[in-house]
């Protein structure tokens, strides 16, 4: 079962190395993604994350997925699968939610992705040995018609009986998602080669049982980008085609009941006519990957119009400072237009994951700017602090406030090691170990560059390969240079996104100051590139002061801070004794001031400090509500300083704050 | 099984008409509730929302009582238990969710308070039948032991056997309140008769099952206040103790595990040692109820402190303009200390109940007016708002806004007929069937009148029958004049509750100003009073501006509009056409003009109308965040008005809001 077709990704042969979403030579996008050596993190805070995230978060996962049952469920399948008889209705051993094979191929994926990097080190050695003994499970769990699902193999539940609640392809989506990544992956060829096995058998499954039917949709939608990326991988076209089926398909019902409403699964409206986003996050977030993955590689315009709008009307009324989404608790869903509450913010991890894969690929389709810069706001603060500053804790809900003495039910709101519904974490990590692939892309014979970090980047242009090395200190510092390592003969372009936060920079190619042309959020300079040359620029950093559209009722009145692309935070720890920070009012507009600093639990950060004010304190006793205005600025000056949101919640679990009220200066 | 106890209630046999929450002679509470002819509803806003809850609302409940099922699970528990077999586990054609009972239960608590009302009239003759068949049903589904619960007895789950989710104690303990409610109404005393025997059969069998020991606590509050009201009608001392009992077993996890945690159960903490409410706060509240029963009638002095001290808590923190409890749809949840979002406010109905109920035994335990001022807001907002005009639909969920197009799930967000879940419809019926028994209370000599609409109140004084003649017009205008009809030949008190929203009125007697005294929140005549005397005064109704304290987080600067006990809001169908209720800002402090109204759809009514401008418009595709301050007065001056907030929804599905953004006048 060793794939066989040519891939048509770039017409280029399988094996060769590439990122998520890499479109094939026919798909209609404005740009494309790296491949080859592509692009590498040499250092800074993303190389940091990077490290520890294969370091610290993996080898956790590892222990995890033994420790929750996720292998021995699918251990279980195996000797369900031998005996040729399902355990018969009920769990039969079965442990944790429906989807835990997910966590596994997550986890997989993340490997996947990480193979390439330090194969020979220790954890390069945990890391492919895991990944050999999972793929030798998936083997013998696989059913001979090339079913695999451990839920439902050792529940015995009918396969595809409740599709709007079973997971069985959100699970294979994930699965697909895995063998795609270490296929995209130098290395391990055998073992790559035999977990795409599995995945298009899976795949095949599935075309053969929903190709051209209604027998039903996933209610989580995942496995339409899945097929398409699998389809790019193989160039098998009923794998598109069934991704392309289900994408239309959706808004009819097909889903089934969840119990929660047909909106919850994105079965309410067909794809092409929905104008906002509804129900839970994720799901609607992972849809809209799909959707643009099939929108380009079919070039439907129209269908790629539609996902577009509702990514405008998402930024515009349902997005968070901190880039993340879904407004509500209640079935982990998206709210109504500029329903932002900072408390009960939800902001899934996987919901920032989703959003940033989602935008990744509109940025390729359109070559667009704005999508890069959501996808930077979403890197540092929504996804960025959903990690503990040592890897090895994690949020699934990320609000921009905690009030004192919170929990949730009878947790406290803080990281966890691990979830009972553990979808996050390993998101987290495949994210991560992937991260590289997101910094560039190409455009004819220009390399664009979206996000800037320590870094070498390789690309393939028409005239030949232009490789550069990238110094930047963001996000602490907005000093970068390229230096061009390797160029073509003729003249290229070097393109630089700039930031929704910054002004056009300044260029300095060696030294001298530059022309650049601006167009769709670049700066780009075309010239014949030599080794050696240096473009260089510096963004600038002030801390600025951020406020809420008046259509946001929930931060009505108040102030943030933001300093390049990072949102800052106040937590009660850096507060001077005696100030509780539910009582305390920015002065807005008043100076900030930065400064480099070393917290214990932490480690480097830039804070930033400005001027507040107490408020009143409460009334015991009665009512909080007042028959004349609450004063604006009751009590004496006092200093206030932020730390960036991203690192919150490594010292203690007292309040934070994103939005303050503010008292005009 | 007829009661042979003597009534220690207030030293009367059984079958002195009496209200719900009447405590025994022994009790210690400053005041107490009316006995015998008490008070009557005779006109006014009160008396047409009890009429119109029997002649509308009851008859509805009776109809959907048949065809959700409640019914038929009774009859499939009689028949299970004729054939002497349960079903055997599953759910064996059980209907609804596992608390189906305690909907009927609700219900015949209504029809108990309304059997003294016209029996004779053709609903007067449906509810009696009604009630006679349906407690004859009860007999037939009663088990020979005295259990009775028809989801355990139709599906064959064991007794008791997972009482965090169960609900057979809260089914219990309403079919113990309807029971006391029938057996304090007059008429009827056959079945009242029956009625209590069934529920005390089923309360023996709970003080058999679980007084004395640690078998588990329900995960549902509500048996408590039960069990102590049923104390109340029997003198039967057991009953008491078990109250007691489940009060003090509170906080050890006895309740068991609901997936939820303990908070939710309100088995997190000991009562005595719990500072705040947390968890769902319909049973948080119910047990409050419990708690306060407990205390008085055991004189435990130092628990009803700790009653006290949370209800403060509650009222500081946690309470809405409305009155309305509950900030979290997850959960149906307490929130935070001052996380009142009005826009996903719960504010369950069945929560306004509860809290009305904690809040008149609170105020017979200690005579503060702050507790009846708590059960206007909440009576006139939280759950005046839950009942359509026509008193045919009802809301579950009570928020101070709502936006554009909102949608609950699939579920267009007004007012349904009846709920999968219908706890809300039964309780409101009942509360409003008793509705007069909240009027008024004596202490020594004294009549204090809490609550005033158009009533007759009669209260046996030490020195014999003080009866008036109530005239009120509130909530639309502020007159009030009280007539004695029957007096004691020596001195007693009139007194009168000043609500917080008025100062003190200047009183009149038979025309002259008279002096009275001020205390506790009430003003006192006492006097010789004579047949013909009338106490007359006018509370001052001009609309006023409310804001919100500075620690309400979600309602920053914004502005809301009250006039006497009434919350005003603002419909999108009362503004000018091409005004978008979502851009309005109010000028706050301008001008408040009221004017009577009648709206089709609504009927009688004061509108409020005021100077608001709009807002700027939003920015498409871009982040709903700011670089500078938003404008504060951007548009040109409009008109804007409110209505009761007690009256929205009537007309059409569009925007409401309570609070709007406040531009300083």
């Amino acid at each position: 079962m060793t794939d066989l077709d040519a891939s048509p990704r770039a017409g280029t042969p399988t094996r060769v190395q590439a990122g998520p979403a890499s479109p094939t030579a026919a798909a209609q996008t404005a740009h494309r993604p790296l491949t080859g050596p592509g692009a590498i993190l040499t250092e800074g805070l993303l190389h940091d994350w990077q490290h520890r995230n294969r370091e610290a978060s993996l080898p956790l996962a590892l222990r995890q997925l033994e420790v929750a049952g996720n292998l021995d469920n699918l251990r279980a399948a195996a000797v369900a699968g031998r005996d040729g008889v399902a355990a018969g209705p009920g769990r039969g051993g079965y442990h944790g939610p429906v989807f835990m094979d997910s966590d596994l191929y997550k986890t997989l994926e993340a490997i996947g992705w990480e193979l390439a990097r330090d194969p020979d080190s220790g954890t390069g050695q945990t890391l492919a040995g895991f990944a050999a003994s999972a793929v030798a499970l998936l083997e013998a769990a696989q059913q001979d018609d090339g079913y695999l699902d451990s839920f439902i193999q050792v529940s015995g539940e009918p396969r595809y009986g409740r599709l709007s609640s079973s997971h069985e392809m959100y699970c294979a989506g994930h699965l697909i998602q895995a063998a795609v990544a270490m296929a995209r992956t130098p290395g391990h060829d055998e073992l790559a080669g035999r977990l795409l096995a599995v995945a298009r058998r899976l795949a095949d499954h599935l075309v053969a049982t929903f190709a051209g039917g209604e027998k039903g949709l996933d209610g989580h939608p995942e496995v339409e980008t899945a097929l398409a990326e699998l389809y790019r991988e193989t160039g098998h076209r009923p794998y598109l085609d069934l991704a392309k089926q289900f994408v239309d398909q959706r808004g009819h019902g097909l889903a089934g009941e969840s119990g929660r409403g047909h909106r919850y699964l994105q079965d309410h409206l067909p794809v092409r006519d929905a104008v906002t986003e509804e129900g839970h996050a994720v799901r609607a977030l992972y849809l809209e990957a799909g959707v643009t993955d099939v929108a380009s590689e079919t070039g439907d315009a129209e269908l790629l119009a539609t996902s577009i709008r509702r990514w405008e009307d998402t930024v515009t009324a349902k997005t968070y400072l901190t880039g993340g989404n879904g407004s509500r608790h209640s079935d982990e869903a998206f709210g109504d237009r500029f329903e932002l509450p900072p408390d009960r913010a939800y902001n899934e991890t996987c919901a920032a994951i989703a959003n940033f894969h989602w935008s990744w690929r509109l940025l390729l389709a359109t070559g667009q700017a704005r999508y890069a810069d959501l996808m930077e706001r979403l890197l540092y603060n929504a996804f960025g602090a959903s990690i503990s500053t040592d890897g090895q804790r994690f949020f699934y809900v990320n609000p921009l406030q905690r009030r004192h003495d919170h929990v949730e039910e009878d947790e406290e709101a803080r990281r966890h090691e691990w979830f009972s519904c553990a979808c996050c974490p390993p998101n987290i990590m495949r994210l991560l170990a992937a991260l590289q692939h997101y910094l560039a892309t190409t455009a004819g014979d220009t390399l664009y560059l979206h996000q800037f970090t320590g870094a070498r980047v390789q690309a393939a242009l028409a005239g030949g390969p232009l490789a550069v090395t990238m110094t930047a200190g963001l996000p602490w510092s907005g000093r970068v240079s390229i230096q061009v390592e390797q160029a073509p003969d003729g003249p290229c372009g070097l393109a630089l996104r700039v930031p929704s936060w910054s002004t056009p920079p300044q260029l300095l190619i060696n030294g001298e100051p530059a022309a650049a042309e601006a167009a769709d959020g670049y700066l780009t300079v075309t010239r014949v590139w030599r080794p050696g040359d240096v473009l260089a620029w510096t963004f600038t950093l002030t801390p600025r002061w951020v406020y809420p559209h008046p259509r946001i009722d929930a931060v009505r009145g108040c102030a943030a801070i933001e300093r390049g692309p990072l949102v800052y935070c106040f937590e009660q720890v850096d507060q001077p004794d005696g100030t509780d920070l539910d009582d305390l009012a920015l002065v807005a507009g008043s100076g900030l001031v930065d400064q480099p600093a070393e917290l214990p639990g932490i480690g480097p950060t830039v804070l930033v400090e400005t001027e507040a004010r107490p408020l009143r304190a409460g009334r015991p006793g009665e009512l909080p509500y007042l028959t004349a205005f609450p004063p604006q600025a009751p009590g004496p000056a006092q200093r206030a300083t932020a730390l960036p949101y991203f690192q919150w919640d490594n010292r203690d679990g007292r309040p934070m704050r994103v939005w303050l009220p503010a008292i005009m200066a």
